[in-house]
């Protein structure tokens, strides 16, 4: 048994997938390739149905060349692979072409995963990449819900769990993995070009940091992160029994919320609870910044306030006791 | 009114502190010498006895110079001047110069501030510090309740709260205040040379990160902190209730806690609690990491386990229901 498939083993027993389609999403770079080798490895014979699931999302000159490599690993490895391929409109994507092409990367993975009646989708991401993202979230400015970093695991549709197995183990001993079994990979494609500033973290800041400032900044940004999973699954079950408590009545028009419970928490509780509801309901919290929080909590505490209007057209009236939320109709 | 005067009134008004004795650390530094002039401008007239301390650790060559240097700014100012000297021993400081000069430095404002019944001990603590403390503590290594940063206001003895009016005031205001003033100031014997990476980040890494990845760090880090500070008074306040719930007996040879009720409460509040308890008893926590404290929550939660000593010999021990902490006697 090779290192990272013991480490594989210890994150994500085969026992707990025997029986179970998994959908594993194959860039064809190196993390991808080192996972779908090792779980080909692990599994329990005659267990386990692995599929490779593959997007090109045409961004690249060698974009099919990727699928190709992909499609030749999958049927060496006697694996079936779903190739797909994603047209992405550069000139008409506002959050830029890489979060286009994570979201259509996804949405992809959905369908497939639906289709083939998977009960994991599986993506290779490794601590490296916990570390950068902790990075990038603390330098754009992030809230302490954020440090959690990237989730191991969370609920992708329903029946369907996405799972990051390998968000433990370093990109280090993935190329160790690939050196020892002789396996090519590609460029990565995740790496994509158009995130210049996800690229100079990993290649220029992080170097810097670990050889002029702190050798050991990644372990303290992965417990900083671990630490704050902790703390954000405390908090969020506070919130959620806050906010179940406080929901008077809710329907696709409007939420109708108890006043006084949400005045009468603590301020950063009931905030909580109020991004849990814009979630659930699928508002935007883009723009709620937190000064539009602020504003919210404010008024629940008010005396007879004037209604206010928050990003994504949400109207937030007190009458009486209640706090009416409308969404626009 | 000058921009630093209306934000230091702002931030802790003169109303606040009339007819109160307030203690002044200034180092001879800019930081410490704009707070000084504009207390002084800002007190209402008659109310608000200023004192000036300053404390000469004889580190530097020149450390009489900035005595000498107070001592004439606080009689041009009228403002009576308290000043002490420390001799640290250099050879025989484990945790370096820097932490020991610190220590002597508020065990110095302390009795000053008793002798003299201070009611505020101020200290010129600017934004500028908030975001050193954040980077640092995140590259080293910190929990969420770390990122709370430096402490606006604290118990510093009883009756005596420490305070930093500045915390959200920027280092080129406070620069800009001094050059309207034509005011002169030492080189901040608060940076101390000794220490080197502290220095490194200020005068480096901070100038690097602002330059070539996000002008706007400073602010992200500011608002980390703040949105930490809310989570930690949240999580301070539950864990405050689950360990006075928790507590049967508690006398100086031992504390006796209700393993049940440690083990029913969420993993991450237990571990609050505990460290909670930890703090209150003067327990060292230096050593007490996550592996420590999932230890200690592993005995709680087991039937008959073998008692483990921690650091700090403080011996833990489960016996039927009840969780005993003995520390060395």
């Amino acid at each position: 048994m090779r290192p990272l498939e013991a480490a594989l083993i210890n994150s994500w027993s085969p026992v707990d997938w025997a029986d179970c389609t998994v959908l594993v999403a194959v860039s064809g770079g190196a993390d991808s390739v080192a996972l779908l080798r090792a779980l080909v490895a692990i599994r329990k014979s005659g267990t386990g149905r692995l599929i490779v699931a593959h997007i090109d999302h045409n961004l690249r000159d060698d974009s099919a060349d990727d699928a190709h490599f992909v499609q030749q690993l999958a049927d060496q490895l006697q694996v079936p692979a779903v190739l797909g391929k994603v047209e992405i409109d550069l000139t008409d994507e506002p959050d830029g072409v890489e979060a286009a092409a994570r979201a259509a990367r996804y949405d992809f993975l959905q369908a497939i995963a639906q289709q083939q009646g998977a009960r994991y989708v599986v993506t290779a991401h490794t601590a490296d990449d916990q570390v950068e993202t902790l990075l990038q979230r603390i330098l754009r400015g992030t809230s302490v819900a954020g440090l959690s970093g990237i989730p191991r695991a969370r609920e992708f549709a329903p029946g369907i769990s996405l799972l990051r197995p390998m968000l433990a183990i370093r990109r280090s001993e993935v190329e160790a993995y690939l050196a020892e079994l002789g396996q090519a990979f590609r460029h990565d494609a995740t790496n994509d070009q158009s995130d210049f500033f996800r690229n100079r973290l990993r290649n220029e800041l992080l170097p810097l940091l670990r050889e002029n400032y702190l050798p050991q900044v990644d372990q303290s940004l992965l417990r900083l992160a671990a630490g704050a999973e902790e703390c954000r699954q405390f908090v969020t079950a506070q919130a959620e029994q806050l906010l179940d408590a406080a929901c008077e009545q809710e329907s696709a028009s409007q939420v109708t919320l108890d006043a006084r419970r949400l005045a009468a928490a603590d301020p950063f509780l009931a905030t909580e609870a109020c991004i849990l509801l814009w979630r659930r309901r699928g508002w935007s919290r883009q723009e709620m910044g937190r000064e539009k929080w602020k504003a919210l909590l404010a008024l629940v505490g008010a005396d007879s306030p004037a209604p206010i209007e928050l990003p994504g057209q949400i109207r937030a009236e007190k009458k009486g006791e209640q706090l009416m939320l409308t969404p626009p109709s």
